[in-house]
């Protein structure tokens, strides 16, 4: 049995021993003090609480260049996601597959997720579609939305859970902190 | 002159008005009590602490789906960057330009960023490349790395900032807000 102590977990992930004991902390109790976390049932008691083991299911809106990058290298399954299908309105890529998943005409969303639990809805479209799609994603049953979009959009339902993916905010940040460091060095010159 | 309150400003982004005006305190004095603050400056004064009025420039390592994605769509000029180049190894790319940026040999970079300023590289190639690609970008003088590679690159030098867009947290993110209603609805039937 393979057991690693808080310290060895936060410097592996660039925390303190404190800051991963607390952070478990706020979820039950975990591990023995003196004694480390066991690694395979930490790992599983974590998975349970992200809902890695809930085998959700996932279709993608939008085969564009991202939707396609996002299908061809995600590792859905390490996520405990399972892809079913894509959805675009491109005849020239309707009826194909990318990466061994099927993409189908987006008219056929509706009557593909009344035919099975279809979990989250990833949104690739164009910006101009983006509320629309979601608006059908949330009528069709989903009970999540991944916005790659860059458009905040508004969700009726208070059961549905709008999970963006905003690429500026993560810019803004390295520009924030490069910023920082340039003011310093000029303040140490 | 436009103002806006901070009860407004945090009814538009989903916090509180005191949210806001905490948040703003870290920076300074902004507004004026009972007043709200005048947006134009605002702006202004935001843009300048994320380091947007500073000109910072931008390189993209990977044309590859997601780089192209990026290039494509992404608005650099709005958060405050000027995408000067890309950079690829691939003899189909290699030459051409991409939305009227133009894509050379990697083998130009080092040459590339030593004839301008280059602030930050965007990392969008593939995992096994990720390292090394991130090395040259040190070695060759810039400020940043913004990391798509779902790899957590080691930098060598403590001037550079890396900043890692790593899809999988959001992802996790969403499965475990969903897995929570989930349990919610579970214990109330």
């Amino acid at each position: 049995m393979v057991r690693i102590s808080s310290s060895a977990l936060g410097k592996s992930m660039g925390l303190t021993a404190s800051q991963i004991r607390q952070d478990l902390f706020c979820f039950g109790e975990f591990g023995q003090q003196g004694y480390g976390y066991k690694v395979d049932s930490l790992r599983e008691e974590i998975g349970g609480i992200l809902g890695i083991d809930q085998g959700h299911t996932l279709v993608v809106l939008g085969t564009g260049n991202l939707g396609r990058a996002i299908i061809q290298n995600f590792r859905f399954s390490t996520n405990g996601f399972r892809l079913l299908a894509a959805f675009d309105i491109s005849p020239a890529v309707v009826g194909t597959e990318i990466a061994g998943v099927p993409v189908y005409h987006v008219d056929r969303l509706e009557a593909f997720c009344a035919a099975r639990p279809v979990d989250v809805g990833l949104l690739t479209v164009p910006i101009a579609a983006a509320q629309e799609m979601g608006n059908r994603l949330v009528e069709a049953g989903v009970r999540g939305i991944w916005n790659f979009t860059n458009y905040e959009i508004t969700c009726a339902s208070p059961e549905v859970v709008v999970e963006s993916v905003h690429f500026s905010d993560s810019l803004l940040t390295l520009s924030y902190m490069i910023s920082q460091r340039e003011k310093h060095e000029e303040e140490e010159e």
